[in-house]
């Protein structure tokens, strides 16, 4: 593309040389003359006078002497969007290959990708134009919609139902026994995991993530919700629509989670929980069972508070000490006048 | 089952139509007319009500007008047996996948089922019945014993040793190298790890879940216990038997776990630490290196501490504020009389 | 090896049988009359008297009566040294399984072990002696340095480079795309993650750690650092050399990682962070993002603080409910004077 048909495409003003061919997107200080780059505030933008980009994308308004531009209103935003046209993706051919183990009644859209030693069992769709990465396990009745990619070594359990364009990573597994016993007779009785797990449209979940299907009921991950690695979802969880929880973050049985939650990371939530919608909890911070988070500060430390109330904890507790000693020299000053 | 057989599987009274055919189980919500369910409490009673359910498990002595109900003592263990026994098992067929890879000296059992991709290494033994998914891996001289599920993608190293009946799920590594090295001439050096590592009767292990061998000694899981998903258990760690151990918990090397054990998820606990019989850790607790927990109240917090100790002080931690203006109130009553 | 050979190996002085065959190593405990075991403090030496050991390592200077010793420096290391020698490495065959699905143009040393199930796309290179357990995946134009161990399952997506000695254990995932979207429109949008991933010369990775790739820059682990199981590595993170990382633990994107730095389990690293070389961090800790972690006193707690701040606050926090009486006491006195 030429950086006036990157303007075009991301509705933005180029200063510089209109017709340099720009080929791929690069980081400031890595990009060479065929790079489109970007840059969204002011340190990046000295940073910028320094980059032999071929293009940087700026806020609008901005300029870096002596570089083509394109101002526009969200730099980043607009990277992506040249991103998708700049790069191609690596597409494997459709085609089923010659080392995977497909059941008979499989149905398996014609220009679907299945990867060398992927293993598919009976009753098992997958839809138009998905890739399924070497040594995938699709378990019996598992769903996967269009346009999704499976990157290697992802397992779905029998039934589970991946919607369309969703990406799991590496190692993800899906619909495995929740954690779920009765103690008697001194010891640990397996309640029935035979519930269903729901992944929607448009969901991405990160390498070696864990999501259980439902014990008797539904594990749900809603539509658009982003998903980092090392994460564990227990049994009848709902998760709504665009969330976002980072690495490592645990969520127990039962817990609700609305619509545009942002979870950081290492957060664990006690089962039973109820998450609003547009919740937001603090990397590290730990729900007690049975709480309910709601819409507004952000919630922080363990057990969960809001921002504010846990600094002003914090910023006393750091100056306990002092008070401690405060204490003392009252006492002693009452004493002496005794 | 019908009814009435149901009601003497678990040894409870019947109330209703006692030739209603039921086939499978499910949650209140849900459940149709050929379903068992239950409903534990007053609440779950409430909205049993409401429930379609061909059957009902309920506490002795309670009834929900116009369904069918069988009155048990502990209505959610009851569902339990009365599932093992509706719920036909999906068992794979007996006999080797033609892509397994199996070496000539490997014993497996006739019964035993070894799926597509399978990988077995010279000196294994597979007990009967035991089901090993696709891609499982068993490295030299690992020893499964009868009844075992390993699923899709479990991984054992050379040597490592699985009882009878214990479920693996996607994902496990068994065996793997402890985490040990020696500082000198300014690099880590790796300290031998070839000890050994097994995992009892009846134990089930969570996706993702590692545990590796012992460095000298040998790693132990006790019978009956049951560990969640993206759990880590380091080198020498001897836990007991019937513990409970939730999600994202890491147990650190030479700890020794006793039996009937419950900890959270997201526990840390530090290395060389013991931990009794019976003894009760929360989510994300903390316990230090060499650190003794005793059986009693639930440890909570970071560093651990007894549930009523961490209460107190996060009571008076949140009137921590309001404890420093008292204090300045006072300084400021004795400067004003000076 | 003989006694006296051991003593020359690791340049001690030996008392007792020269001349006794040693053939492993193994703990005081469990060693047998040919095995080699250590004791580097005095516990053990007492405990090294009802050993069975046919040799034991000591402190210089040392001596357990009725024993075979040789009195090193450091025990422990010289261990290390004599297993080097004694255990043999049970390495696999050179050669590609019959099951591998290799690309025509990967370059595979001839002397590189290829595992059944194994799986190399296009543009692969592999060093001499390097081992590929079963079902590991090298995705397009992945390297792979000399006498690396792939344990089996371990993924390398495309692109991801891989120096010599390295050591990935089963399940890891090196390469996978970074955690970063972009709000708009009312849904997150992914933003590129294609840039590089570099792991270092005698670099060992825990089971099922996930190291993602660049977004736009290069994510590097740094030469003899050792991580360990169910790690976090984000995207764009730089850590340094001969660096400890244990298990759980999480690093957001963007952190920059010194030489030498030893950082606990489950600690929480946010985005943006400095760690300077040499620094520590305690488990369970959390630095917020941004904040830089100097070399000096470890740092504990969340949100991070010297190890001495955090002791002399907690000792307060346990003495606040005393605090606190102290305090209503000093009230009451007031309001009887007045």
């Amino acid at each position: 593309m030429t950086v006036v048909e990157i303007a075009k495409l991301v509705g933005g003003d180029f200063r510089g040389k209109a017709e340099r061919e720009i080929r791929s997107v690069s980081a400031l200080e890595t990009a060479g003359p065929s790079d489109l780059a970007f840059a969204a505030d002011s340190r990046a933008i000295e940073q910028a006078s320094r980059s032999s980009a071929g293009c940087i994308l700026v806020p609008t308004g901005s300029a870096v002497p002596g570089h083509t531009t394109v101002g526009v209103e969200n730099p980043k935003l607009a990277l992506i969007r040249a991103a998708d046209r700049l790069l191609r993706r690596l597409r494997p051919a459709p085609g089923t290959h010659a080392t995977a183990v497909v059941a008979a009644d499989a149905l398996l859209a014609a220009d679907a990708s299945v990867g060398p030693g992927v293993v598919i069992e009976r009753g098992v769709r997958v839809g138009p134009r998905s890739q399924l990465g070497a040594g995938v396990f699709l378990g019996e009745g598992a769903q996967v919609g269009s346009d999704c990619v499976l990157h290697p070594g992802v397992k779905l359990y029998a039934g589970a139902r991946i919607g369309n364009r969703v990406i799991l990573h590496a190692g993800v597994v899906v619909g495995s026994d929740g954690f779920g016993y009765v103690f008697s007779d001194g010891r640990h009785q397996k309640f029935p995991q035979i519930g269903g797990v729901i992944v929607e449209d448009d969901v991405e979940v990160g390498c070696n993530t864990t999501i259980d299907r439902g014990s008797l009921g539904t594990t749900v991950i809603g539509e658009g919700t982003k998903i980092d690695n090392l994460v564990q979802i227990a049994h009848n969880v709902t998760i709504g629509k665009h969330c976002i929880i980072a690495a490592q973050t645990g969520i127990s049985g039962s817990v609700n989670v609305g619509d545009y939650a942002v979870i950081g990371g290492q957060v664990g939530i006690g089962d039973h929980v109820e998450i609003e919608s547009g919740a937001r909890i603090g990397s590290k911070g730990g729900i007690l069972p049975g709480k309910i988070v709601r819409r507004g500060p952000v919630i922080w430390g363990i057990p969960g508070r809001p921002l504010e109330v846990f600094k002003r904890q914090y910023a006393h507790l750091s100056r306990l000490p002092e008070l401690a000693s405060r204490v003392s020299a009252i006492e002693r000053r009452l004493k002496e006048r005794e």
